[in-house]
């Protein structure tokens, strides 16, 4: 999916919400751990209720890992799910990878070859040769950590070099050397909306990810006043808020409104900044 | 495992050996590739010829995830193979993971409950409450990235702040007060042997996991006059330069003569040190 394509879903729906699939097999209904898969249920259920509502899916690895190989099926048939039946949705394996060159290889081939997700997260610590790899595949998307929404962002991620720049505006900086807006994403949590502003001036033109709205309280309205650009160039991901909004047999209703809640802020937004026809 | 323990097993070994397993099917022997499972068979060879020559096995994540769950179950046998067959062997499973407390929760049960691995490897990027959750399971290591062996470490790892304190300094000093030498050790690459003394300044008490010589060419030399400790204190992997030494029926006796070059070295530098009896 290009970077127009991806605007013109966020038009067209009207938001530009991307939702957690973080799915705990402990938290999920009681009703449904006697399927044959239960997290792959609860998983689908959750689409089918919430794929109007969206423009992306973020399964985070660690949650399918968790389980060993049969999380990884559990993994693999909610992305194969939305392929087939919500092809227009851009999907994002939150895997946060980095390892050398011939290592990285190995994860974009994974990734990209056989899982054919859209996006794949990166942490940066190691550098070039850790993300490269991943750049060759044109049409996917590598989402670079740079500010993360945790207390443990400011352990490092703030630290100041010689001139003053914080090793988040480093990891921008240099990657701009390594793609373009076209390839590259970057990880900015909502719960540092006000370094927004920082992070737009060295990519302008980039969409951000950016976690941390619902659970981990970031503000909607901060993250869209520093970070909007004239393609939105902003997909925001709520995760537990939603999908673990309830845990009765109505949790897939009761995700789509909370998923409702944020998509409508979202399309007020648009149409003040004029990216939608009111 | 604890640090005595484990330098004893080094000490009884005559070796300070790590070898990864970082099995590519499409590098293994032909005549495995009919096997139920090429991946298992090739390393369940790889130990047998291998166990008495090294301290530590590091099978990369990377390798088996990239083969989806069938690479996972690969994974989960090698390692259950180890431990029932070999159990003073200290397995890291290197994965470099490092998310956002909760996800770095899933993680930490997911290795260290179910897999039952002694080490895991982490990325420091999102900081403290990435890494903490791991250091709950006593008896369990957290190898954290410092100084990577690749050439892509140059771009932020080296990156001095206000003070001339590079990164990877600043990511030891800081992790010191998340734990001690007993839970956890860091990756530094054999390919920048020199910066080991500005490692063992900080942690001198630690072991290090020292990627880079083999394929890498890194010198155990170097890594030996500038790292070793009284303790030993140094794990140094070699992986494909061992593993694929050969690719005839005879492969696992050629990872068998390649590591039992290093462990020679190793000898020699372990007596010379006085580490060992001559």
């Amino acid at each position: 999916m290009t970077k127009n394509e991806l605007f013109k879903e966020i038009q067209r729906k009207r938001s530009f919400l991307c939702i957690g699939l973080d799915t705990d097999v402990r938290k999920i209904p009681q009703f449904l751990q006697d399927e044959d898969d239960p997290i792959f249920a609860f998983n689908k259920r959750i689409i089918d209720a919430t794929a109007h509502l969206c423009v992306a899916y973020k399964p985070n690895l660690a949650f399918y890992e968790s389980m060993g190989s049969f999380g990884i099926k559990a993994f693999e048939k909610t992305v194969a799910y939305l392929q087939s039946e919500y092809p227009e949705q851009f999907i994002i394996a939150d895997a946060k990878r980095g390892d050398i060159g011939n290592t990285s290889d190995m994860y974009a081939r994974s990734f990209f070859e056989h899982l054919k997700v859209d996006a794949l997260t990166i942490a940066p610590y190691m550098g070039s040769d850790s993300v490269q790899p991943f750049l060759k595949y044109t049409g996917h998307w590598v989402i670079l950590l740079a500010l993360t929404s945790n207390e443990g962002a400011f352990d490092f991620q703030l630290t100041e070099d010689k001139e003053g720049k914080a090793l988040f505006e480093q990891v921008l900086e240099k990657s701009k050397e390594w793609g373009d807006s076209e390839q590259l994403m970057y990880v900015v949590g909502a719960t540092k909306a006000a370094m927004l502003e920082r992070v737009r001036a060295i990519v302008p033109d980039s969409f951000l990810l950016v976690p941390g709205v619902g659970s981990q309280n970031g503000s909607l309205e901060e993250v869209a006043r520093y970070g909007l650009n004239e393609q939105c160039g902003l997909l925001v991901n709520a995760s537990r808020s939603i999908i673990y909004a309830d845990h009765t047999e109505a949790f897939a209703s009761a995700a789509a409104a909370e998923a409702e809640k944020l998509r409508h802020q979202m399309a007020e937004i648009l149409i003040k900044n004029k990216l939608v026809e009111a």
